[in-house]
């Protein structure tokens, strides 16, 4: 298959998490990844404000995604249907970039705690842009804020069996099958 | 009523959110919470790693107490009246210090990115070892996942209500009530 090619941003993800997992997040510096990425300082900068923002390129574009998905689902939809549109949509943002990157930012991640703390706030956001596309489409609390617990849920227990997965495969399935294996458990609960 | 009597940790934990609030996270030193506290620097590390750490304190005890509470459900109790038997023992540990303490520690979490951080990690902390005791009782995955998530979900939107009550009430009844809601909601899900 034809390896894929990056841009700058991407170049600068890729080696910053080499990086990290050669040296450790504590002693790579912004310099080092620029440097390694084949670009200058500033242009690291044009990209992201520091290292530990590398971790979660994407947050933005995914949250955005998800919420487009659920804001665009069909009025008659229930929640989780406005959920599964919102893990569709987002899906498709995931290539063989995360496929290629995702067990070594598995490891940096691990190995540091700052890098464990974003991390989980990138979950929390996404988690509110979930949130705040259902208010929005009128779906009341605390169903609206559960709804998009789920659906965070769904997208890392998706995402993780995606990448056990055959090199080709697309990540929406997964995804998914994710959401109704939670919606099966939720009912099981209650 | 008698004021709050704080121990040496306790006034670390104020004076920290105290200077947090009136002067900024990044511009408060480890030197001045001890000096605040009327401690010096080396008690200050005999409680806490560094000042962000102080944010989280309590994850720990907390998450053994909602493990506890949940080990020690009845045999035959469903998931979620395990998740409601940890969340009455936890609740338990929550008194006027944390009701004293809470608007000024949401304020200057919501001012500073890396406490927004810190607070992320610990609600993930506090689901993984809700799930990790819902596991050891048998309960299968997504089950055990879910109904660790919903057991933060229902902590956290019962702790928020109860900062709003009669300064006497306990929390405990504020947490099930949530989860009670939570079930409910998510029955509609399904």
């Amino acid at each position: 298959m034809a390896r894929w090619e990056p841009g700058a941003r991407e170049r600068l993800v890729v080696a910053a998490v080499d990086l990290f997992t050669e040296q450790g997040y504590d002693a790579t510096s912004v310099a080092q990844i620029a440097e390694r990425a084949g670009v200058t300082k500033s242009t690291f900068f044009r990209y992201f404000p520091d290292k530990r923002e590398l971790l979660a390129a994407g947050q933005q574009t995914l949250s955005r995604l998800l919420a487009e998905g659920i804001a665009e689902a069909p009025e008659g939809a229930t929640p989780l249907e406005a959920v599964a549109a919102g893990l569709g949509r987002a899906s498709s943002a995931m290539g063989p970039m995360n496929r290629e990157l995702a067990p070594r930012l598995k490891a940096a991640i691990a190995a540091n705690s700052e890098l464990q703390e974003r991390d989980a706030l990138k979950s929390v956001g996404l988690a509110a842009a979930m949130t705040d596309a259902l208010r929005a489409r009128g779906v009341p609390d605390p169903t609206a804020h559960l709804a998009g617990e789920l659906g965070v849920l769904a997208f890392k227990r998706g995402y993780a069996q995606w990448l056990q997965a055959r090199h080709d495969a697309a990540l929406a399935p997964y995804t998914l099958a994710a959401l109704e294996e939670l919606r099966a458990a939720s009912r099981s609960l209650t």
